[in-house]
């Protein structure tokens, strides 16, 4: 790397999921509003015709005069290849393919276990996790071998097993778990002041927030914009629209999207455990109890979230092919918007430009109080030049540290499990999911289907 | 007290809840046959009449010839006159009568749920742990103020939860819970040695085992006699036993009989999770998901063991009470049995008159990893001379310590919730407990139903 | 408090040990400073007339039409007076008089025991904390009584066993300890930039360091600006300047300041440490063991710092006494300069109008690794709206941390002995000292007569 | 092995260091005298033909008709020929020769410093530890890859750093080490029965104790022998005996005996700490600042301890080499004596043929409070069948733990020092022993001769 004082060139970053469309047109659409950095992209990907079709993409958008992030983007056939020099590596990965996610995400209905995204916790999130592991494990040792000092961003779900296992595995990585789902709870936040306080165009980023918990069952327990609590604020927009639920301007109604909700089962926590749940409604839904919210459809449609039915991903990949064959061949222009992410403003901090204080999935040192040591905790952290220090979060309220615990040790079971290959192990930590409310025999017969439909992507 | 090398004369107990049938009667027949200890007994209940009987029970008692322990037996009118010169506190009471009792046990079958016992976990138990902190916390404030110096042992139920206040209340007490249900392990331990290796005759304190968990809910990762290994035997025994269960030598079958059970949660335990679950049947299964061993009353038939009933409380009460009656006017003898109950092997060994290693509850400072600091787990320890030391007992391996966890932060927050008087807060344990598996407006209902039966017994 | 989404009127600070000159006089410039804050200052002292003194200063100031921060200043005649109705407490106090503290510092001279400042660690700054810490016990229950939701800023050395002192009392308090020393270091890195790369008149909150120790006693092990790692840099700029030290831009040779150093002890900690230590040398001396920079008056020389003699504090005093009157009777203009403190910024960001980090001293509860839990440490730390946060900041290494670890027990040792007058264990500290290198009878006698000193000041 | 009821056959344990006399021919007589165990031992020694005696010695032993303990001793060339199959691996080697350990005691004496023993702080125990620490490097290797599942009972000083070398490199050993030194303080306990209670021959294993600290500077909290508190009466024995000290029955004055003292300083611990100091005199000088018991020659002889010469450590080798050569050639009979160590005691206990209580060396999982995990620690531990349980033993006060953990932090930093070899961070610990009372630079002379000196057993 090159260092002005402002700006800085020749930054090297590996992808590893390179061929990807959303995450990647995302990157390149940020790192072309940014003109303070420049460097080279590598794309990995186990698809390399994809990696080299996003390589062509990002090539023509760095060359147009509208852009001012001047980057150039190369795909490379070996992760090695991308790993080798690069100052960050970000991980954006499908593990395994629709195909296993439909089972993960659908078999279950069978059991009468309905999961609105099912890549996280529950009996998706779990055999997803057991194909996952032994890839990130791999990365691992990739980056320990190639990239021991560069820093590691993950977006890939589940994002807390996949940000623990690179610690596992080669424990000085440099690595974190990036979420957007505390930004959707700020906004949500910022919507709220201007129903209820008239005050607008609130930046996100200017709603504090103290954040706890792990990765899409994050909790808030102090929120503030300028000098104002918003607590009670809070608790009086939950008492005008907790029978409704808050749909804000959000262009689609939750029934038509298929990420919507309409923020009922974050209201619902808020009266129940006083904290304010900061993740959508889908994800936590998924983490608490079958019978609470996901007990049968009718349930689901009263407290107004949507499913992701993974035929809709499944088509919506399609269209997002042929898209990148358009870019590729210039039928469509490349359109640049900002992601939201904050990827890059974590690079931009890394290297020693601006200080950055947000929310982040790492192992835990004592950022959180009462969760294992070593265990993935989301909290805020300071970036500054090669740093990410966490802030001492505090500790959870016992009966919502609970709920949180009896997650973390799943997931640490599933990791033993995943890397000892015993599948033993990962069913008791599968039968005992909150969503997996089945007497033990029936949880086995639904464990060794799920099993048997990723068993292609599971080491032998 | 007065000690010479080998015998202390002249010991002050304390006996809270002196009134008791059973418990009182136990300590009386085990001092009758402990030569090494003399002193006096202070009798304390809130049924005063009952207490006295019982002095003069133990008197009569005391002037038997064969009887080589001799002690005074005196009934006092209230808590402080037993505590003030105390050496040892006992405490075994009966929160509530047996009318809250009945609606701890019976009620939730109402909503499906079904619980053998009924006094520790569950619906059942979290209602008589709301009403039994009470008046823990007074004792606490009791022993700080008149006996703080004194040993204090509890075998009260809810057993974790008594010590736990104990503890919160008056942090310097030094106090303990004490239970034989680990002890019955150790029997089934030796029996299974006469079974599979013909090794007769085995006292269960010659069976060493490592005790790791909470009250109740205890677990066994080592397990040896003399030089052997317990642990392949015992797979072998759960294999050639698993179907049918294991009755032993008990008399009675697991169906005459309400404590009984054959063994068949522990083998199914030890074949899910690897370890010797170490309590009572009907004590283990209230600890795991409803519908693993609880789901209906077929399913509790099919894993042999009995439900408690209440109504048989109340008989068995009603006939403790006539023989009461005979034995105060002496027309029947008191019949001296050893109660294999180790309070005063205990309390020998805190004179400092021999060592002994057992199993105990007392508050964690590290003899259980992975456990929260200062809640209350069972371990062993090493009794001397006004010294219980813990031993380090390890931890379990994480997807049982999920199942312990759950609890035990469900025990902190009735605890808070408790002391607090907070019924919302015991709402979020309650309706966290595993038994109660049920819509969060179903379980509010249960919850608010028991609590309106129990709060002649709650603060105002 | 008036909130509007800028500025925040009818604060209301209590200022205890108000008729101090120095540190009252920065706070009311650096108020008259800021145009964001109003409100009221309550002057609370023991010497009533020096805290309406500066009412009548404060009130002045105010007055004048260059001022843009308008504050009432009102002396009060209770500590409660103030207390009450505080959002803000600043304590700034003399723990007895110049009498006490010539005592302090000079009397082990005659033990060949040399202390550049005594009022920290070493034989004086154990005693001064004998006589501090039952002040501060004092002040934490009148603040636990009158005002326990106010926040505590306070100024007074021994900063670490003052603050330390607050929690103990009173738990929950809500204090921090503020010192400018760690700013000293990031100044003379500033120095660095320009000397060593011709960086100029860089902003030392723009050098951003990893911050960990106890107060004066501070480590630094990552440095930056902007993008520059600043460790090799130091390593060159100690390198030039380790014989003949630096003195920069400072108007005074070190020989002719009181306050003032070479940076010697400071390079030669890191020569033999390798971590930039972050306080003054005069601090950094007292520290370690008395052979190294303080055996007697040639090496004190040769390391280049000063001793600060308190006859010279007495002197100042009297100055300040004189200008207090004519600053009253308006014979002199109140002159405002910045103090450089971040008393104000503090202020602020507990307020929410703005985001700040710096360092603080605060109980441990994980911000430093390897230092127990309620020891007082100095990390970084995140204020926010009524929240400070400190950020996780690693460990020392081991040899390092031994060297701050036995101050730290000592500390605890100390503060213990304090509050049950204790002086047998006082003494253990007291000799264990690295400064009190003397056999047990010459450390107990000259003890002893320390003591007698300061008994005005000690618990009868 | 085989197991019977009562007794086991053909144990191996392999004896590293087995052509030491002193150690070996002790284990010699200890198994011969115990008929529960049978077994080989093959010794092993970097001086095969001392081995070679030894298996000769041995094997003589076992022949006669009154020894019941039979064993076969066989020398073996190569330590993987000792560990391979072997059930118990013993440790007691001397860490280069009696050459460096002349350097290591003598040396310091041209600084003013003196060491009574030299072996395990002070500048002679750290370069002895820089010496051993990589041999025991390579030890836990071999026994990692030839003895995983061995117990491993180490002898060698520096204790601490020999234990933590051997869990270092293989954190998953099976390693105690067992010092003697707090069966001395339980000797002078039942002395001290004698002389003031008059009661006489009390076995020291009656003696219970709290053992808590760092080998040979250990501290007793707590002791009792049957009911009777030991506190009060040490202190009466203290207050008699503090002048002039106490010798008791040992045959030799202090003044003769290399290892012997009047105990004066443990009495003077008592005084100015309040708790037992539980090592020899002369162990527990080192471990305190040079100017308390070591500051010159008289003040040695004021505190009524010997200083042990290493020449005459190499006499008595010499007159043990011709013992051996006599007892080989059957010229000199072999005596049995019991050592009174207790490796027997722990290997049956091992074997479960006993539970054993006793006080050993290990990493800190929790059994001493306020002390790094993993830092070898001298607590109690309770051994069973494959297991050794450390008990919780509490925490020392602040102002002893202090005294404590300089030397802990030190040895962390020796340990790490002498792993990556760096010379540095050894100084820096070096500089910082409490005994090393020197400016830096005559530190930093001292070191570098002594370093020479061991340089034939440095790693290059």
């Amino acid at each position: 790397m090159n260092h002005s004082k402002t700006e800085i060139n020749n930054i090297q970053i590996a992808y590893i999921g390179g061929g990807s469309r959303g995450w990647a047109w995302g990157l390149m659409s940020d790192l072309a509003l940014e003109n303070k950095l420049s460097g080279t992209v590598k794309l990995y990907d186990i698809d390399y015709r994809a990696a080299s079709k996003n390589a062509e993409i990002g090539n023509r958008l760095s060359k147009r005069e509208d852009v001012s992030g001047k980057w150039n983007y190369e795909a490379v056939e070996t992760i090695e290849d991308a790993l080798i020099g690069s100052d960050f590596v970000i991980i954006s990965i499908l593990p395994g393919t629709f195909t296993e996610m439909e089972s993960d995400v659908h078999l279950p209905e069978e059991y009468g276990i309905f999961q609105p995204v099912g890549d996280t916790v529950g009996p998706g999130g779990m055999i997803r996790a057991l194909r996952t592991i032994p890839i990130y494990a791999g990365f691992a040792e990739k980056i320990r071998d190639f990239a021991p000092d560069a820093w590691v961003i993950n977006y890939t779900n589940p994002m807390t097993l996949c940000t623990r296992t690179l610690y596992e595995v080669f424990p000085e990585i440099k690595a974190i778990g990036c979420c957007h789902e505390v930004f959707g709870t700020q906004k949500l936040l910022a919507s709220m002041l201007e129903e209820v306080k008239w005050i607008s165009n609130v930046n996100r980023r200017d709603i504090k927030v103290n954040v706890l918990g792990i990765n899409h069952f994050t909790w808030i327990d102090q929120a503030s914009y300028q000098g104002i609590d918003l607590f009670p604020l809070y608790r009086e927009f939950v008492d005008r629209n907790y029978e409704e639920g808050f749909e804000g301007s959000e262009k689609n109604h939750w029934m038509n999207n298929h990420f919507a909700s309409a923020q009922r089962v974050k209201f619902d926590l808020f009266r129940k455990f006083g904290l304010i749940a900061a993740a959508g409604d889908r994800h936590l839904a998924e983490f608490m109890p079958n019978n609470w919210y996901l007990k049968d459809l009718q349930t689901i449609q009263n407290w107004k979230f949507s499913l992701t039915d993974v035929s809709w991903r499944i088509q919506n990949q399609q269209k997002l092919a042929a898209q990148s064959d358009r870019l590729v061949n210039g039928k469509e222009s490349f359109e640049i918007n900002p992601t939201g992410e904050e990827g890059i403003d974590m690079i931009k901090a890394l290297l020693g430009l601006e200080e950055l204080v947000t929310n982040v999935n790492m192992p835990n040192h004592g950022q959180m109080g009462n969760i294992p040591t070593n265990s993935v905790v989301e909290t805020n952290a300071i970036f500054g030049r090669d740093s990410i220090k966490p802030v001492l979060a505090g500790e959870l309220p016992p009966e919502i540290n609970n709920l949180v615990m009896r997650h973390v040790l799943n997931q640490e079971t599933t990791l033993q499990a995943a890397l000892q290959q015993d599948n033993e192990m990962a069913f008791r930590a599968f039968a005992n999911d909150p969503l997996v409310n089945l007497p033990p025999h029936q949880a086995k017969e639904l464990f060794n289907k799920m099993l048997e439909n990723t068993k292609a992507y599971l080491p032998v």
